[in-house]
């Protein structure tokens, strides 16, 4: 058989220590945030580019899938072996190789904890603001690979607007550099952001050369508590057109509070139909003037609170609502649906209505909240596991939000990714013409379908 | 004649206004900035994407070179017909077709002159940062296709970064979308950033939809002499360790500080060795703050003045020294070999110190300036037109200030693109792998070689 001949090969060029074939290693290698399970041939510890290109060119000789994998916290499963084959477990590679703070850029290893480089970052005066929610357990090189966005996307941009370079393995194992170590480079194609965002399909990445800027001066968070949703929505808008640009601007819908309120009684008042968490950073003067305009446009009778906190600790207690929209849901035991959608902002409430209208019609309690700056809003079917009658109106009201979604002027992905989840709808928001391009691309650099087969395009 | 004949296809398809056949009218679209000169067969002025399909599909059937043109100040011929055929002169899809304040985007055609675009938003409160050079007659498809940068790239990035995606014809006539109308979108590979920069090779920009921000509240002005190059270099530093992040900071070497003297007579002591011009916008508390770091921090026996203006009259006054640089330069009446190569910010001092080296040993005369923020160098070797002699020395600099460049880390293009000056030494920065990938996916999308064929890799 080709496999046990791979692994045959792959054993005289990879160390023993740096590959797992029992079951019960390997499973911890076949699933990841969207709970479905795929098991792989053959768990890899890659240690360098070198590793990385063996084992593609091996795996072209072979005809086996090859599927990179950083953290596994992806919610359309990026790094799951659909097909099998080997799983490159970039984990040991996770090193912080430079911060340079004369030049404000950095250079890591693709297995680096997002929150962990934060953290070293942030110690030396500089800042590395892409926050996706899993930072704590997801690496700079999985953040890369789906460009993670996060709270901070409305002023800071995605992963895509840090990466000024990469050191990757082509699908067909040579390696190449992209981009450059500067802060504008015009040479060629822009391989680095065809890389960035492509789901582990178009190359493996080595090592990544990023952009950081220096540390806010400091901090301040305001939370606004609303009786009306289409309120909430449009003091987004006031917000924005008094010229502040936040450094976050979530939103939470009814049904989040309610939850974060069963979750943590008395957390917010009865009557609170919506909310939004606003933080601002930057030079003390510009935060406290930007924080007064904010209280200038955010009032009126649908207006029930404003609070705003300076002090770390006053800071942690108003985030703290908003992290318990995850821990809150785990008590109703139901299984949790997420899709990460984009409308531009003006139409949020059309579709926080437009869903809400979904979920009474299809008798499904749907949780919406998010990134209310930049319009990405995370919404969350909530089902009873099991229960096949609700999986399949679940179904239905994805399709039907997705048209919604479409017909707004929005996206049906903001930060997850394709993957496999996604993979069915692609055709909503790409027209033939589009995909077909991708696909061309996909083709050339990778023609005997190798690297992640089975993702974004269902097809291939 | 395959061309007669395409001619003659043409005519069927596309109004006679919209098409020049003479050669007086060709010529005017046969040259750029580079000052080099090629004669298209035809020029074509298309209306919209199905025009521009309609012209691909025949170029296809016919074997017809097609050069999309913007408004022809590119640096290194991008919109050089150097193999004929057809021009796709952009100029009259020139329709700014929305501005949202609402969702800070805009939608326009690609033929809309940059500057006038700036001023239409900005009477309305909005800001689109992208300020090259060229901006009051470029457009922005052609920044788009060339990646443009400018003075505020160092605080607010380059042309990509304000492209949320694009209605696109590629090389073999199809019309796509890409990207999206929202702020986040991770759906397929990132075909908009793969068009942006690809100078025209890989698809024909019809409709670009771009992200704005709300205009900054308040503009400040800084300029700094120095009679120590390094010093000035480690300013700039020192500034960014501050925390600052100047909306722009922009140097001048000693040569263009001489050459700027000559040209206004008392402008700069006779002791200047090197300038910095600073910008700050934003929140007045806020610029006028970090303008007091700035000044705690650009200090010491080497910093001769440094002068602040916070009146739009005082602000052109310090803006007209920069300003003056290339119109003091024609007094020379010499040929300016312009190149605008990057390197990391703290390597400043060893570029400027190793051009002034070359300079000296080949017996030329070359001036700096340039984007000290994000260490883009505009490099430019004045020579007398016909010396073959000094043209010949002029070749071999650019060649060694490219090494130079490389080994400090950096990269030979930070906003000019490659297209045909820069393509013999596309191979000093790229490797044989990576040039091999980009080369894949111009096949992948443009099999018979149509669409601006001989730009960036030289051998297509």
């Amino acid at each position: 058989l080709a496999i046990s001949k791979f692994i045959a090969e792959i054993k005289k060029i990879i160390a023993r220590e740096n590959i797992f074939e029992d079951v019960e290693e390997k499973i911890c290698y076949s699933y990841d945030a969207t709970g479905e399970n795929f098991l792989p041939d053959l768990v890899v510890f890659p240690t360098c580019a070198e590793d990385i290109s063996n084992i593609l060119i091996l795996a072209n000789q072979y005809n086996i899938p090859v599927v990179p994998r950083g953290a596994g916290t992806g919610f359309t499963g990026g790094a799951l072996p659909v097909r099998g084959g080997v799983v490159l477990a970039m984990s040991r590679m996770n090193r912080i190789l430079e911060i340079d703070s004369e030049n404000l850029t950095a250079l890591v290893e693709p297995g680096v904890v997002t929150g962990k480089f934060q953290a070293e970052v942030e110690a030396m005066g500089l800042f590395y603001p892409p926050d996706p929610a899993s930072l704590e357990s997801s690496t700079l090189g999985g953040n890369v690979a789906e460009c993670a966005g996060g709270p901070r996307a409305v002023k800071y941009g995605v992963t895509r607007e840090y990466v000024l370079g990469l050191e990757a393995v082509l699908p067909t194992g040579e390696i190449v550099q992209t981009g450059s170590a500067v802060l504008k480079s015009v040479v060629g194609y822009d391989l680095t952001r065809l890389l960035i965002g492509s789901e582990g399909t178009l190359g493996v990445i080595s090592k990544i050369r990023l952009k950081l800027l220096p540390l806010p001066a400091a901090r301040l968070t305001l939370m606004a508590i609303f009786s009306d949703v289409t309120e909430a929505a449009a003091s987004v808008s006031r917000i924005v057109k008094a010229r502040v640009l936040p450094a976050a601007l979530e939103f939470m819908d009814e049904f989040a509070i309610d939850s974060v309120n069963d979750y943590l009684p008395g957390t917010f008042p009865e009557d609170a139909k919506a909310l939004l968490l606003i933080e601002l950073d930057g030079p003390e003067a510009a935060i406290e003037q930007e924080a007064a305009q904010i209280e200038s446009v955010v009032t009126g009778p649908n207006v029930i609170s404003l609070k705003k906190a300076t002090s770390a600790a006053e800071r942690d207690r108003l985030w703290l609502a908003r992290r318990s929209i995850s821990p809150s849901l785990q008590k109703y035991n139901l299984k949790k649906i997420n899709q990460d959608v984009v409308v531009p902002r003006s139409r949020i409430p059309a579709l926080i209505s437009g869903i809400h209208q979904v979920a009474a019609r299809l008798n499904l309690f749907i949780i919406n909240f998010g990134h209310a700056g930049d319009g990405n809003i995370h919404v969350n079917i909530m089902i009873e596991p099991g229960d096949e009658d609700a999986a399949g109106r679940a179904k239905q009201a994805v399709k039907e939000i997705f048209k919604l979604v479409i017909d707004l002027g929005g996206s049906i992905s903001g930060e997850h990714g394709i993957g496999i989840s996604k993979a069915p709808y692609l055709g909503m928001e790409l027209s033939p013409a589009a995909v077909a391009a991708m696909q061309k691309i996909k083709k050339a650099l990778d023609p005997k379908n190798i690297l992640n087969p089975g993702k974004i395009f269902p097809e291939l």
